[in-house]
C-alpha cells in the first residue's frame, strides 16, 4: 500500500512551520530561539501540544531530548524515528531544524488521517541544542544519545552567564527522567534544508544524502616582524600577511586538486597590528578542511603542513599549525539511503545523491542506528541567516519522501 | 675652520635625550607624549629652558612651532634651521623626532662652547604635531609653515574628545603670535633615526638622505557572498578572502618588479563575517604604495587597478578601489645633500645615499627651503615602538655631520 496517493498535506506542513516561527520571530523574518531559553520552552510546549493532538505519547530524556511515539502493530519491533531540532542560531531562519521536526510530525498526522498502521512504532524526535551557540558542544542531545560524549559532561556545560545545561533544562521544565539512548532504533530519517546551493544550482528538488563530509579544523599563526611600510625595503621584510595570503591560495588549491569531493576554507583571519602603514608582524587564521573519506582528510592535512612549512621558510616566518577539532566522515546506511532514493524516484522528483557538508543530529544518530537524510533546496543556499527561505512545494516533496522512507522501514500492517 | 676637531659632545647629547625621555616615560622604556597635551607642554618647557640656557632667543608661531635663534654675524642673511618634533606616538620611543631637536640644540651648544660665530643666523626648530595621532593631519606644524594647508584649517582640527588644536595650544601656553612661515630660510637640515633596517643591514653609520618616496594609499573592498564552508562546493563560492589573498600577493609582486625603488604593502585587512566555517563574503583592505618618482607611482597604480579588476572577474567578486591619500615624491636640495655627504666623508663615517620611506617635517620644509636630512641607524630598524633604540656613538656621528653641514651652509666668521 506504499502508494503515491498517500501524500502529506502541504498547507498543514507550511502553516505549522510558520506558527512555530512566531516564537522568537525577528524583525527581519528570521527566528532567534536559543537552546533551553524561555523561548525554546515555548516552542517545545507548542510542538508538544501538537504531538498530543496527534495522539502521540511524549517522553523526555535526561538531556531534554523529546520523543513522541505513535504505536506500531508489533510493539516488539524497534521504532522508526524521524526528527531534528527546534533551537536556532542567534540570527537564524524558520527552516533549519524546524523543518525536520515539522516534517516528522506531518508524517504522523498523515498516517493518522489515512488510518495507516505501521508494523514498527514511529517516533518524532526533537534533539536538544543542535546549534551549540549558547552551550557547546554542538549537536549535544543527539551526541549524548549516540554516546559521543557523556551525559554528565553535557549537563555541566555552562553558558556565558554561568547557567548550566542542567539548570536550564530544569528552568524550562524539560529535565526528563528517561535514560538517554541505550535503546534500539530500527531506522532514523532526518529531513533538512540543504544549507548549500547545490540542489538549487542543479534544479533538483530532493537530495538523497549518502553521508557527511569529515571535518578538520586548524589554527595557524604566522609570526614575522612588524616594520614600517615606508622605510623597510622589500628584501628586509618578514611579512606575516604575505604568508597568510599564500596559505589562503594554497588551501583553496588543496581542495581544487580533489574535486568534487573536497572543500577547504580560510574563514577567519586576524592581522596584527593591522595598520595601514605597518608590514604585519603576525597573522592568526583558521583552516577548515572537509572530505568524505579519512584518507582524503589525511592527504589534505599533509599538504597543509607542507604548505605551511614551505611558506614560512620562503618568507622567514615562524609557523604554528594546530589541529583543533575533527569529525570523522559519516556514511549513512545503504538501506535507508536506498529507501530515500526510491521514494524520490517514485514521486518523479528530480533528485541527486549528495554528501552533507555540515554536521546534523543524523551524523551522531548514525553511530547507533541505520540512518538516512533527505535534503530540500533553500533559496540561494543561504542558511543560519534570517533570510533563510524554502518553497512550500520543495518542503512538501521532501516530506513525501520522508513519509515513504518511514513506511518502507516501519512496514505497513495489512 | 670647518675642522674635524670641532665635534659635538656625545654624552651631553645622550643625557639631554634621556632627560627629555623622562617626560611621558612608559614602563617599557618608551615615551608617550602626544601632541599638545600637558606632557608635550612639559617637554616644550624643558627644551625651552635649555634654549635659554644656551642663549637662544625663542619665538612661537601661531601653530605652536618653536624657533630658537642664535644670531649670525650678518643679520641680513636668512637663517640656517635645524630641528624636528618632540611629540611622540602613543607607544613611541625616545629617539623619533626628539633626536633631531636635541641634535640641533647640541649644534648650538657646541658652537657656543667653541665660540664659533656663523655668518648666517642659526635656528633650532620644534615643529608642532608631526605624528598626527591626536590631531590629523600628520606633520601639521611644518605643513602649515610650508603652505601645504591653511593655518585656520589646522587650528580647527579636533581630537576624539572634541578639543581643537587652537584650544590645545592655548591650554599649554604655546599659541604664539608669530606668523607661520612666509620668511626666507637659507637651508634646513633634519637629523633623524632611519626608522628602517637599511643602514644596520649595510653596517653603515650615516644615511645621506636624497629625498623621500612618494606615497599613495588605497582602500579596496571585495564583495562576494557569505556561505557555509561545509555545504558550499568550491565551484559555487564567491570567496572575498581568496580575492584579497591574490591582492596581497600581487601588490608584493608590483613592488618586486620595480626594485630597488618601490615598496608596496597590505597592512590592514578586515574579513567579514570572520567566522571559521563561513566562506568570507567581504573583505576590506588597505594598499600602501611608495616610489621615488611620480611616473613609478602612476605605473604601480595602473598595475593595481588591473590586478583588482582581474581578480574580481576571475572570482565573481565586486571590487571597489579608492585612492584615499597621496604624497608626491620629494627630492632634497643638491647642495644640502652634498654638504651632508661631504661631512660624513670627511669624518670617515661609513655612509650611503638613502631615500626616506617615511614622511618627515623636512619633506614639507623642502617646499620652501633648500633641505637635507641625515639618518642614523636604529636597532633592528624598529621605530614607533617603546623598544626603539640607537647607540650614543651613531647619534654622535649624525650630530657631527649635522654640525658640519650647518657650518657649510651658514658660513663661519673669519
Amino acid at each position: 500500500m506504499t502508494m503515491l496517493n498517500v501524500q502529506v498535506n502541504r498547507d498543514r506542513l507550511w502553516h505549522s512551520l510558520m506558527d512555530l516561527a512566531r516564537i522568537g520571530a525577528t524583525d527581519k523574518g528570521g527566528v532567534r530561539r536559543l537552546a533551553l531559553t524561555e523561548l525554546d520552552g515555548e516552542g517545545r510546549a507548542l510542538v508538544c501540544r501538537w504531538f498530543r493532538e496527534a495522539g502521540l505519547d511524549v517522553t523526555v530524556d535526561r538531556i531534554g531530548n523529546l520523543f513522541a511515539r505513535r504505536p506500531g502493530i508489533d510493539p516488539s519491533l524497534p521504532p522508526v524515528v524521524s526528527g531534528s531540532h527546534i533551537d536556532t542560531q542567534p540570527s537564524g531562519g524558520k527552516f533549519d531544524g524546524n523543518y525536520g521536526v515539522m516534517a516528522a510530525l506531518e508524517v504522523a498526522r498523515t498516517l493518522n488521517e489515512r488510518k495507516i498502521h505501521t508494523r514498527a512504532p514511529y517516533e518524532v524526535a526533537i534533539w536538544t541544542n543542535e546549534e551549540g551557540t549558547r552551550f557547546t558542544p554542538v549537536m549535544m542531545g543527539s551526541g549524548v544519545f549516540a554516546g559521543a560524549f557523556e551525559l554528565d559532561y553535557a549537563l555541566a556545560q555552562r553558558d556565558l552567564d554561568g547557567c548550566s545545561v542542567q539548570e536550564a533544562l530544569e528552568g524550562i521544565g524539560y529535565a526528563g527522567d528517561a535514560q538517554v539512548g541505550g535503546r534500539s532504533i530500527g531506522a532514523y530519517y532526518e529531513a533538512h534544508i540543504e544549507q548549500g546551493p547545490v540542489l538549487e544550482d542543479l534544479g533538483h528538488t530532493v537530495g538523497v544524502v549518502t553521508g557527511a563530509l569529515g571535518l578538520r579544523w586548524y589554527d595557524l599563526v604566522f609570526t614575522g616582524q612588524d616594520s614600517h611600510a615606508g622605510p623597510t625595503p622589500m628584501r628586509l621584510r618578514k611579512d606575516a600577511l604575505l604568508g597568510a595570503a599564500r596559505i589562503v591560495e594554497g588551501v583553496n588549491r588543496i581542495a581544487l586538486d580533489r574535486q568534487p569531493d573536497a572543500r577547504a576554507t580560510v574563514g577567519f583571519m586576524q592581522v596584527s597590528p593591522n595598520s595601514r602603514n605597518v608590514v604585519p608582524g603576525s597573522v592568526r587564521m583558521s583552516v577548515d578542511m572537509r572530505h568524505p573519506r579519512d584518507d582524503g582528510l589525511d592527504a589534505m592535512e599533509m599538504d597543509l603542513r607542507a604548505l605551511s612549512d614551505n611558506v614560512a621558510a620562503a618568507l622567514d616566518l615562524r609557523a604554528e599549525l594546530t589541529r583543533v577539532t575533527s569529525y570523522a566522515p559519516v556514511r549513512f546506511n545503504e538501506a535507508c539511503v536506498n529507501a530515500v532514493r526510491e521514494a524520490a524516484h517514485r514521486f518523479g522528483y528530480r533528485h541527486s545523491d549528495i554528501v552533507s557538508g555540515a554536521g546534523h543530529d543524523a551524523c551522531y544518530v548514525a553511530r547507533v542506528a541505520p540512518t538516512g537524510m533527505i535534503f530540500v533546496p533553500c533559496e540561494g543556499g543561504i542558511s543560519h541567516n534570517e533570510i533563510e527561505n524554502a518553497t512550500p512545494e520543495d518542503l512538501e516533496a521532501g516530506c513525501n519522501v520522508l513519509l515513504h522512507a518511514v513506511l518502507a522501514s516501519a512496514g505497513i500492517a495489512a
